[in-house]
C-alpha cells in the first residue's frame, strides 16, 4: 500500500511537470471543476480557470527539475498527498528559481486522479 | 467558509511553531495514533514514534520565523491543508535554514483538529 502510494505520487509528479513543459495547455485534464490551486498566494478556483492561469503564465518556455518527492496516503479520501521541491529553469534567464509545491490527488469516478488541491510559491532566497 | 479556513489555519500555524519553539514535548498532543510525519525523507507512523523524532532531534533550542502561510479546505475530509515557508534558527548557528512544511489538519469528534499528515523538508541552496 504505502510503497503503492510512492509509485502512484512520484509517477504523477513525473507526468506533471514534463506536461508543463512540454505541453502546458493540457494540464488542464488534470484539475475538476472543484480543484483549488494557491499560486504564490493568489488563490484560484476550478480547471477552467486554473488553466488559464497557468497558460498566462509569462514565460513560453520552462523547465522543471525536481530535488525532493515526499509522498503520503490521504486516509479519508483513498487520495495521496505529494510535496514536491526543485528547481525551475525559465528561458533566456541565468539563474533558475528554487521552488516548492503540494498536490492533494483524489480518485476519480473512473480510478484515475484529479488534483483537489495545488498550492506552488516559490523559495526566495 | 474560506475565511475560516485561512483564519483556523493560520492560528494552527502559529500555535504549532510556538509549542515547537518553547514546548516541543507538547507537540504530541497535536497528532493521533492515524498520523503520519515525513521528516527530510524519513517516515514516521502515529503520535508516539513522531513525539520521538521530534523529541530527539540534534538541536536544543530553535525558533521558526514564517514567510509565507498557504490555506484550502480539503473537501472531503473537512479539514485545512497547510503549506508554510520560512526560516529556521538553530541556537549556536549563525545562518538560518531555509524550510518548507505541509500540515493536512483533520477535524476529531470532539471538534478540535489534529495533524493527520505532517511533510517537513530543509530547502537546501
Amino acid at each position: 500500500m504505502e510503497e503503492q502510494v510512492e509509485l502512484v505520487g512520484r509517477a504523477f509528479v513525473n507526468h506533471y511537470y514534463q506536461l508543463f513543459d512540454t505541453n502546458r495547455f493540457s494540464l488542464s485534464s488534470l484539475y475538476q471543476a472543484t480543484s483549488l490551486l494557491t499560486f504564490e498566494g493568489q488563490k484560484i478556483h476550478g480547471a477552467d480557470d486554473i488553466a488559464l492561469k497557468i497558460n498566462q503564465l509569462p514565460f513560453d518556455n520552462c523547465m522543471h527539475f525536481i530535488t525532493t518527492i515526499d509522498c503520503q496516503p490521504s486516509s479519508l479520501t483513498g487520495g495521496i498527498l505529494v510535496f514536491v521541491s526543485g528547481n525551475l529553469q525559465l528561458a533566456g534567464e541565468e539563474h533558475q528559481l528554487k521552488f516548492s509545491q503540494m498536490f492533494h490527488l483524489i480518485p476519480t469516478v473512473e480510478g484515475s486522479l484529479f488534483v483537489q488541491n495545488d498550492i506552488f510559491r516559490l523559495n526566495y532566497g
